[in-house]
């Protein structure tokens, strides 16, 4: 790939694909713009007329309600018009190429494209393909990014913890399989987080994660010493059944999140998860519900950050 | 369960979760709110914004398109923003309990719930943990409750008959596995109907029902007789496949509403059902489509009677 | 069938079942209403308040994304309320008819049907029976037309060609399962196109097709010969699979629009296509992509001639 193609001439964010290339002006400026819209959120009519007129297409190539509604909310929030297409089930069953599907939908006057799809690499496809006034963010490719989650958990570090260059975060469970790892990872690095840690079984773990400026712990107790913070990540329900675990009992005991283990960390450490929680395999409830969740507010700062994202794709700001 | 949750502090409709607790002054209150929008979406331009910048979910564990398709519309013409969630087919599979998943809902700031559930009891369980501000509408819970329907069904017998205190009301057919017939009886015992009627085999008819204040009929010409108003209920397919009726040829025979045993009602009778209708099973197709029908008009007061709760709960009124 | 139920009293387009039946005029005035939405859907702001408050309803008996799409968003930039229903997986299955399924959406105050349905004439059907003030649109019935599709062929022919009463058409492939052809062949015979041309095998050309008025080529390159627009066909995968043809490689080589076949045609010749294509089954992606396809156009153009239709029979005109 040649350049970055996240962003235009003026160095503005075009398209959202990955955090890994985005410069660290335009997360924090991607985080300043979501604080505007927590206000609007909490407000008694939550609307702004900045997408008023404007098409989002929802496109998903594999389901996923939870990220589809966010999206959903955000851009009706701000007044764009949405359409969702569950793709699976429509034209590429009849043998349509994906770029044949975008290159008619932009033919239908899109503004915003939200795409998910299973192959690594497909908002990347797209993105290479639509024209200048159309926008591509990336809802999660693969194994490969999800950078609307990983900038909402950055916005919720940033909220209780202000000061990216003190921060010790830590990264739990299958570090292999997630997206949201990876987005997140390159983000801490960018706002110069200088201590970031992943945690989990040799199975779960790339090989080489180091190289992206990550320190690896296979124990947990050691791994949380000192934390400002620690990351939660899903285990997948394919990956229990598989031959990468011993049983989910297993992976609780060793890297389930219990009081006891948290105790490890600062007094005032906050706990995040992307959601949806296996309660009693990677995280016990009594932390999930516990004063140092700040799950909830996780999923408030992701409306107000996609919001964010696509007022400042759709050149709401020109 | 402690006090009934679905009115605050005020007296007013918090949740609505079943006609069984309203009090009267509410249940009239809703009438009289809904007679306001039967105007409304009768005009050109059938919208007011009453919730605009509201978001309401669609929570529908259980598919039913009629009824999400009403509180769509309902919403809709109330300017809401509404977000349809099939759940069954989400987060649920996931192995997200119903309260993690409300929980997150929530966090995207919802307004209000409307919830269809397969388990009686869900919409009440949700009510008791959503924040102050959050409504939840239930839309059907098991064998429980639709108290929307029940009110469509009392304000079209406020419409044609005008005082409850004067009436007598039969019910027909299945009223064992009925939420409909449920919320109807509380209603019309609520607003002082003086003879509530139900009628149907023995093996469609719950114990103990003579509890609820109505009389039981086996014999549907006895039960008739005098009758101001006959709501016949759906009898579901299945029933007719199982072990509790002969067939639905004999089902119709002894219970099917049919111009002969209408005859037997007053002069002035009206013929309601929540739909959709067996046509040959539980009514005779000269009876749905005659004179006597309003099954269609019930159709057109239902939108009506969702947008006033809708609009009661979200505070449009404040 | 009696007369056309296409007008009212007054000739205006009060539903869009059929391109047969339409007369000249009304062709031109949806056209010429389409130039004025053109422009809409370029703007910044692609909206116009004309159905505000209409309630339009996507009625897809059978799925269709993309014809859904479309329609979807013609309204939606008129400021329509949408409501989708796949009715497959609804009300059909608990046996309720399609007359009774109409019955109840217009007593939830429909405004527009738009209708796709595997039987030919189910929007016929669904038109005589609604109320005077309510819309029926075929988005595809069967076999039988797919009139929204005729008109966005004839709005592109008339834009790249001007005068309809000067040109060449051929139209290739499977014609004889095709309601794109029929509704085309309709409305270009209407507007006085002097020389229209099917082309396609035996098996797949419908039998006494001249008596619409074209002419017959079983061989494609004496029937491009000279022309000014050629419309490829969809072949389905279902035909290919099937014995009216002998494999997808030998239709291609018949009768798949190659660069070297169209050389025949005009210089300036135009190629469309329905979509969504087969590439190297009808069509070759050098000519797809080419400099003489007008297929993208063809969407946009779509959207432009679906906003017209809603704005027509919705009384915006009024």
């Amino acid at each position: 790939m040649d350049r970055n193609p996240q962003l235009n001439k003026n160095g503005e964010l075009q398209h959202l694909l990955s955090i890994e290339g985005l410069p660290r002006e335009v997360i924090e400026r991607v985080l300043a713009t979501a604080d505007s819209f927590v206000g609007v959120t909490e407000r008694e009519v939550k609307k702004v007329p900045l997408l008023r007129g404007k098409s989002v297409f929802n496109l998903f190539f594999e389901p996923s309600t939870r990220t589809r509604t966010t999206f959903e909310i955000a851009a009706k929030r701000l007044s764009a018009d949405v359409i969702n297409l569950n793709i699976a089930a429509s034209s590429q069953s009849k043998g349509e190429s994906l770029l044949d599907t975008i290159a008619n939908l932009s033919a239908m006057q899109a503004d915003i494209y939200v795409v998910r799809h299973a192959s690594s690499g497909a908002p990347f496809l797209i993105a290479r393909h639509v024209k200048p006034h159309e926008h591509v963010i990336n809802a999660g490719d693969g194994r490969h990014a999800h950078p609307t989650q990983g900038l909402l958990d950055l916005y919720t570090l940033r909220h209780y913890k202000k000061d990216f260059t003190q921060l010790t975060v830590a990264i739990v469970g299958d570090v292999l399989h997630s997206r949201v790892a990876r987005s997140l990872i390159h983000g801490l690095t960018t706002l110069g987080t200088p201590e970031v840690r992943v945690i989990g079984p040799q199975t779960l773990m790339p090989s080489g994660v180091e190289a992206l400026g990550v320190h690896v712990y296979r124990d947990m107790r050691e791994g949380l010493k000192g934390c400002d913070a620690v990351v939660m990540l899903r285990l997948q329900n394919e990956r229990m059944r598989g031959a990468l675990l011993p049983s989910a009992q297993e992976f609780f005991k060793h890297f389930g999140l219990t009081a006891d283990k948290l105790a490890l960390a600062k007094p005032d450490v906050i706990v995040m998860h992307p959601g949806p929680m296996n309660r009693g395999v990677e995280i016990d409830s009594s932390v999930a519900d516990g004063p140092h969740s700040v799950i909830l507010p996780q999923v408030t700062f992701g409306i107000a950050v996609r919001m964010a994202v696509m007022s400042m794709v759709g050149g709401a700001s020109a």
